[in-house]
């Protein structure tokens, strides 16, 4: 009756392997993003021969936390993911590798603070076990989070004013097009539309100044009528102004995601507004959480796996906001299919689940997997499949990982401030608000 | 590699068998405990010829709810536990079973609700399911839960004013003796000492007036100096009773457990006074978490993993309480060892469990194990062995049902008054606040 041996499910090898992948120029209030960026890829080997998946953040100080995570990891259970925060807390204690906290109050993911680094790189490690854990005993990852309750998981459009090339002939070409203004962001909606289903759109804004923005929603609304539209300047700006753009586009959005930058200053836009206000900014950890439910902040939180800390953590995310009746969704930021599957798990295991997950994995051309996810009437099937049933491609990886190795430090670290001073040499990070 | 089928984790056969256990004459506010109680047992059958255990309430409308989810569950997999909660709302609509919301404002765990009914009654299965699937797989449910971070659960006594004996001869005589004044608590906590090493000590109050239980606190506090002591009235006293006991005690009591009824009144108590007030009465539910919080009625929550539904559940209500800063103990009513089990898995994988659980079941002196669990210096050893790591003795399962056949209805349902009428005919529930 017992068929399956605890003892093969000892971790026995962590590999890292940092890659760099294709990006395209899409842009967003802090520049444009350079034409490759950083994710680090984390094989888990167990003692039974299993093999387990996970990503996260390539930047070198994620992976100064992820390489003693690594070393640590050997000898414990791929089942041991309760005990992996005390685990990467230790290492990071004796490699002095955590850093200050609340170093850097920019960035697209709110203050960035050693604990959020901490959590992304501990998501992967997550990840990865639970992956090797299913295939050691043929569970897909949803059952090893409590089984799915939903057979497949729907995701929407994102749509990004982009330029159509990189600047000086840098990265890999695609066949999307420019998009800078309403026309180009409906023609990009419908490829969307007709390629991979989607029904719902985002647009990511904070780029032109908002008036325009609003007219690329209602030029969405007229094209396509009645779908959920959101619009995402990241905080680019005041509260007036957000006030404003609610008011004159209550009647076609469905949230409006981070207007403002800061809770006390969401809470005043919600306060102003009938549009529910979502955010990946103003609450990315648990910490965030109470002051934002206190001031009635957000209506939506947009989970993001590994800002939260994995998958257990998005669970737990997704508790509370039942609770507390704020609505779940999730984020998506340049990533690859093992992210993207790892997402889809998790998110089937959520019962309320209410809109749509962003999806940013149409842009990347790119994958380290033998088979890209395949989007069916804007859903991913969620399957049965050992693990996140996902296969690496050796050969890919060790291309995109070439790529890294060969990189002279331009593209370590995701900078899309620099990438936009290719173009505007003085460019920097334009302080909040912005408009 | 994959040694392991999933489908042997379908359930092929849910047994429930409810039983009459011995319970000792242990006084609260509403009376005592009755000669026998009802509990129900779960079996869960797999496939592959897993069985898992699961135990929850007995009486009859837990019965009721519990007999058409047995039947919808064969079929699923052990695995599918996220879907439980659907299953058992659906199998109760086509049952016509879930009864009426809010009928009985009376009751040791709070009001009482249709959707908490359900919760107990899931959580049963749920532990049942997570039994089977250890057995099946030979992880410990710890590891399904995402793995123990300490390798032992401490516990404290759990002391009662008591009878010798029941009335009339009736139920399963023990040798403790009776406990009715500050020595006999002394004498009864001493034992505990002794016998299984419990150092912090909760009174189960109520039942004489205040000052007789502060007496008997202050008794424990001379006799075992500095040991964490709480108290317990159930919700009896009013807002000044409990300011000015709370005041007599402040120096010795580690917390004060639901001095009063109600969220209202629990916040006026926590405003007027330094020491914490815990609950498992106020705050039962996710639900009722909101206002508790806002109106900073409690610090710390007593989880039952019955009331709140299940093992993720409580993993669920711990994220809460340490999102919002406050603590987690457990809480525990009669029941045998499959609970007991259950709630040391769970609790070996939470990280902040601030306190010793509650454990009721050295005053259970039957059970349906083949080995009862044994407490070594306060605490209970979590362990590797597979699921729960227990065993049905299905003899002792066979005896204690037959009890539970024989019976007329007596003690079909719990009714602490009731038994309390044997003694005093005209005793009803007291109403709150009783002083
Ligand atoms: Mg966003
Ligand atoms: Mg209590």
């Amino acid at each position: 009756m017992v068929d399956h041996r605890p003892a093969d499910l000892v971790v026995t090898e962590v590999r890292l392997t940092p890659v760099l992948v294709a990006d395209p120029p899409l842009l967003n209030t802090q520049g444009v993003h350079q034409p490759y960026t950083p994710r680090l890829i984390i094989e888990v080997v167990t003692a039974g021969g299993a093999t387990g998946l996970g990503e996260t953040y390539g930047d070198a100080e994620y992976l100064a936390l992820a390489r003693p995570l690594a070393t640590a990891l050997v000898g414990r259970k791929v089942t041991d993911l309760n005990a992996l925060a005390a685990l990467a807390a230790h290492v990071d204690g004796a490699a002095g590798t955590a850093g200050p906290d609340g170093v850097d109050a920019a960035g697209l993911r709110g203050v960035r603070t050693a604990d959020k680094l901490r959590r992304s790189v501990r998501s992967g490690f997550e990840v990865a076990c639970l992956d090797a854990w299913g295939h050691a005993t043929g569970l897909p990852v949803h059952a090893l989070l409590g089984g799915a309750v939903r057979d497949r998981v729907p995701y929407g459009a994102y749509l990004f004013y982009r330029w159509e090339r990189h600047p000086d002939g840098l990265g890999e070409p695609d066949d999307w097009g420019a998009a800078l203004d309403p026309a180009g962001i409906v023609a990009q909606a419908r490829r969307f539309a007709d390629r991979y289903g989607f029904t719902s759109f985002k647009l990511k804004g904070g780029v032109f100044p908002p008036d325009q923005e609003a007219a690329a929603i209602r030029a969405l609304a007229a094209a396509f009528p009645g779908r959920p539209l959101r619009l995402d300047p990241n905080g680019a700006w005041s509260v007036p102004t957000a006030l404003q753009v609610a008011d004159a586009l209550a009647d076609v959005l469905t949230y409006l995601e981070d207007p403002v930058s800061g809770t006390g200053a969401m809470a005043r836009v919600a306060a102003g507004t009938t549009i529910p206000l979502a955010t990946n900014m103003c609450v990315t950890t648990f910490e965030e959480l109470p002051e934002a439910i206190a001031r009635d902040a957000v209506r939506i939180v947009l989970s993001d796996h590994h800002y939260w800390g994995g998958l257990h953590a998005t669970r737990e995310l997704a508790a509370l906001c039942r609770t507390f009746g704020l609505g779940l969704a999730m984020h998506s930021n340049t990533h690859l299919g093992i992210s993207l599957a790892a997402m889809t798990h998790v998110a089937a295991t959520v019962p309320d689940l209410d809109h749509a997950c962003d999806t940013h994995y149409p842009w990347q051309t790119e994958d380290v997997l033998t088979e890209r996810l395949a989007f069916r009437d804007g859903h991913l099937d969620v399957g049965d499949a050992p693990g996140l049933g996902v296969t690496l491609d050796r050969d890919r990886l060790a291309v995109l990982h070439h790529r890294w190795l060969a990189d002279d430090g331009t593209y370590r670290n995701r900078d899309d401030a620099a990438a936009m001073r290719r173009v505007h040499p003085d460019w920097t990070t334009p302080p909040v608000p912005r408009w």
